[in-house]
């Protein structure tokens, strides 16, 4: 959620209500789902006897304003299960009954995509045997709390609904059809008009449309969320790993590559099998149960357990960019973003107690380093800590936790603690990325783990010969190529740095008779680099044409070569949004083109 | 197989006759499985009494040797099918019968691995209501012939029995397990003791054994048959699928990395659902079937069929290196060689008819150039023609075939027509290589595809404004990446070229004090060719051991440095087998490294 702002909040949750009223109100037969605080806003989802269009949109908006205005308050009410859901049943609310049904039985709703669900919208978790309603004017919801005081607070321009979609309850295929209205909603309506602008620009850079214009990627409906990358999409990947062994691997590392494909056994070991199954693909042969890894973590522990490790040999690294599946289900998956199989830039540090200081500063050098070389910077850097469900004992967790801050402090870096929010397995280092547009990414971690490294039995021989349990540094600093190459896309609008761009230069001879001279200009340009990524258009296009095609594509370096270039024996050069860069010597454009590729401009 | 020798397949099939003769006689109760003739020899399977030892090979052998020396002939005898399987009831020769029953129902026999039996112990698929029974002496074997004229032909030194392993009846789990015994055989003696001697040499550079010393992969149960990549490994990978992408692949070609799991529709449409489903590992997500891609080709097509292609686009070359899977009998895993996952330096081209010719031809000037690389030579060359059961017609395959003769005239190629041989799908070009040690390899291959274009509907705009069907080439010169490297660690005994080799620098420092030294050593290397992978080995153990693990792991540099060398600004260099190569200055030893990394010696 890119804010933290508990009043901000609390005008979302309070949004949700109005706009569930203002839905009733219209359809008095709308039956109610849930509707939690998103990020930039808030949903609520509906059963209706209609499909609704964007024209309902500001009509219920409009009513949500007047609302608004009637500085109506959230009264509270507390009710027996019993009295709730005979409430509910007599306002024909059955999805609410259920939800009361599940807070009877477990505590809590076992909603399947309880991640989805806001917990404010949700009961308190007391097991006092009663639930909370909220009465907002006419509407009364199954709710836990945590509104405006009353509804004038809520600026009417602040906020607006957004858009509508399709939406299963508890979003299982299996259940019933729902639509859903997004609503946005901010502090003032400048922050509203500033993020309205915001997201039409995002619209016009959208991976999912650039990527494909670009001869990036495509997705097609018999592989659900796998890209295929086309040829200028593997050129970046190639890249970006090429990047990524070289940088944020570099010369300490160990790049393994292990099987996709692994024996259920593997992951009973790891704990997969019990917590992520659902999340797996499985399959048969022969009688057993495979699993495709949907992490690397249980694979490098099987691989540090076929040999025997000294002290000397930690910290070990093994670095894996190999393909990683999990069974997302379809309606979540959304371009590069959400996808059903990745890479990553991950690997695992055996590490002994002794090293994770220095090891983790090292890794937050590391990760500074590199998100430079891509204009974003490391804004806020927290510590989990224990969380309530730890493995582990506290003795265990402090000195652990002691030395992720030591580590930070070692850097030199601001952080706060975020209590219990370290993994189940162990306290972890999470870092907020801000790119060039400002938005913000959680992309790189640093995790701890006591638990793995016990559940496979590792040990390594110590100084003075007996057997420890190494510790397990999990750690990925771009994370997901795929998401990666989907937010570089949008940053840059598609016209990627020189070095990550699939041609860096097109080479347009303005007649036929100019073509010779563009292939020695070509010739000329690979020795000096060898890879670079050069092509001459010869097609009898017009040279207009042919310009604006490598324009459109994006092409970092626009060479045009006709008379007077061969004379002068230069090139005239021109760089995006058709900047004229004049004209240069053939010696000069390649030097400039070596250093602006070496140093990953 | 390595011999088209018609003679010496008839000896090694009359001696199958023997061993089963001679293994009567000592187990009466014996029941026989089928024993083919197979490369550098044959095999019989048998279901005995008691599980057999080595000790028993000499004995039978002995026997084999007593019966040859008897002129035995083979007499042929046609029985009806109710007249044969009554006589092998009556022999208690209940695999027999079920053979018999096959070939009467399916006019073949249904073997599930039918690719095993050798055609020539079956009778002929005439259905002619017969079989052939042959005699040999006492020995009555079901067979389609193909013998000696009598046993005597049969050098008694020319052939051996070589081992014992289990085997299902039929390769099937489910089925009996039976014991074969396997052969070897030869024309002369002289034949069998070179074979013999170059085994033993094989079996110490086994990959399976000199790989994992190498640590370049391991194998776990955990995942049958998918290598493990250790670090080493990896290296040689990346460095040959970098070769790959810069020779193998070159400037026409297109890399793509597409899914490896696709809906069980895309697989329907390419045909192998019908022809491939059970090699194929599938699974369930959401009600659909997957499957795990055994191939790269349905993917390409698909990809091609998202774009309309102009003539001028064509040849357009996708080359993919992503992981296939293929769901093998884990019985039949073996090493690299007989994998369930593999890359392939694999690429489909997209021609025009009358483009087939030159890309062809250029495809064989690459296959040779590449080959050269690791010093294997192409020693017989074949076009596979129309098959009997083939798609298409005899119209479009002649200028399919015609086309590629033109093209290994035009390289100036020798080769050879193997009428039928082709795919049902076209004409292909088959290649066999040659290595260092003298072994043959079926691994480069060039295919004419007519089919699988039409079945996806595949389309290009042609000169004159229609829509016609483009022809694909499917080819790989390498093979599979598991696979060659296999054979690479065997032809090198693991002590593979400098550009490939993991650790191609070794320094070490006489004592600690000439440490410093050593390290800047390394950075001078490392400033000229910065991914020379170099390594300094100062650890606190003897300089000679130091030496030794370093030459154990194949290093093919090790520097010793010491007072001597920083006084001349110099570096003593071991080669492979602890060979001497001198004192040498810095950059002498530099510059000659950097040709032979860059000439991938």
């Amino acid at each position: 959620m890119s804010t933290s702002n508990a009043n901000l909040e609390k005008k979302r949750h309070s949004l949700a209500h109005l706009l569930a009223s203002a839905v009733l109100e219209q359809f008095p037969d709308a039956q109610l789902g849930v509707g939690p605080v998103i990020e930039h806003g808030f949903y609520y989802d509906f059963k209706l006897p209609r499909p609704l269009t964007p024209e309902d949109l500001p009509k219920l908006e409009q009513r949500m304003k007047e609302l608004a205005k009637l500085k109506l308050a959230f009264e509270r009410n507390e009710k027996s299960f019993a009295e709730a859901k005979t409430f509910f049943e007599s306002q024909n609310q059955p999805f609410k009954v259920e939800l009361i049904g599940d807070i009877e039985k477990f505590g809590t709703t076992e909603a399947k995509t309880l991640q989805q669900l806001d917990a404010q919208l949700l009961p308190d978790n007391s097991n006092d045997g009663t639930v909370s309603l909220y009465k907002t004017g006419e509407f009364i919801d199954l709710c836990r709390g945590g509104h405006v005081e009353n509804t004038s607070e809520i600026e009417p321009d602040s906020f607006k609904l957004d858009k509508i979609s399709g939406a299963y309850w508890r979003g299982d295929q299996a259940n019933d059809q729902l639509q859903r209205i997004y609503g946005l909603a901010f502090e003032t309506k400048e922050e509203l008009e500033a993020h309205v602008a915001l997201q039409l620009e995002l619209e016009k850079r959208d991976h999912r449309v650039v990527g494909p214009q670009l001869n990036m990627f495509l997705f097609h409906e018999y592989a659900p969320g796998i890209p295929f990358y086309q040829p200028n999409g593997v050129v970046v990947r190639n890249e970006l790993e090429k990047f990524v062994r070289e940088v944020s691997y570099g010369k300490g590392y160990s790049e393994v590559r292990l099987p996709q494909l692994f024996d259920s056994e593997l992951f009973k070991t790891s704990g997969h099998w019990e917590h992520y199954k659902d999340d797996m693909f499985t399959l048969e042969s022969e009688d057993r149960t495979f699993g495709l890894k949907p992490m690397n973590c249980p694979g490098h522990m099987l691989l540090y357990k076929q040999s025997l490790y000294s002290y000397k040999d930690l910290p070990l690294r093994f670095a894996e960019m190999t393909t990683l599946y999990r069974n997302e289900l379809s309606g979540t998956l959304s371009g590069l973003t959400r996808v059903r199989a990745f890479g990553q830039d991950d690997c695992h540090i055996f590490v002994t107690p002794e090293q994770v200081t220095d090891e983790v500063a090292s890794l937050l050098e590391r990760t500074a380093k590199i998100y430079e070389v891509f204009g974003m910077k490391i804004e806020q850097v927290t510590i989990g800590t224990m969380p309530e469900k730890a493995l582990g004992t506290k003795a265990e967790w402090q000195p652990a936790t002691d030395a992720l801050e030591a580590a930070l402090k070692k850097a030199g870096w601001d952080y706060s603690l975020e209590e219990g929010d370290g993994a189940f397995y162990g306290p972890k280092i999470d870092m907020r990325i801000k790119d060039v547009l400002g938005r913000y990414w959680q992309l790189a971690t640093i995790q701890l783990d006591f638990q793995m490294p016990q559940r496979f039995e590792l040990e390594y021989v110590d100084s003075d010969g007996t057997r420890k349990t190494p510790i397990v540094i999990h750690r990925a600093i771009l994370g997901s190529f795929e998401r990666f190459m989907g937010i570089l896309i949008e940053q840059y609008a598609g016209a990627l740095p020189t070095w990550l761009s699939p041609v860096q230069v097109a080479i347009v001879p303005v007649s036929e008779k100019h073509t010779e001279f563009a292939n020695e200009v070509l010739e000329k340009i690979s020795q000096s680099l060898p890879n670079a990524r050069v092509e001459v258009d010869s097609r009898s296009e017009s040279m207009g044409k042919r310009i604006r095609e490598a324009s459109k594509m994006k092409t970092p370096y626009i060479l045009v070569v006709g008379d007077k270039e061969i004379e002068t024996n230069s090139v005239s050069v021109r760089g995006r949004n058709d900047a004229d860069l004049g004209v240069q010597s053939i010696d000069d454009f390649i030097s400039n083109l070596t250093s602006e590729i070496n140093e990953r401009k």
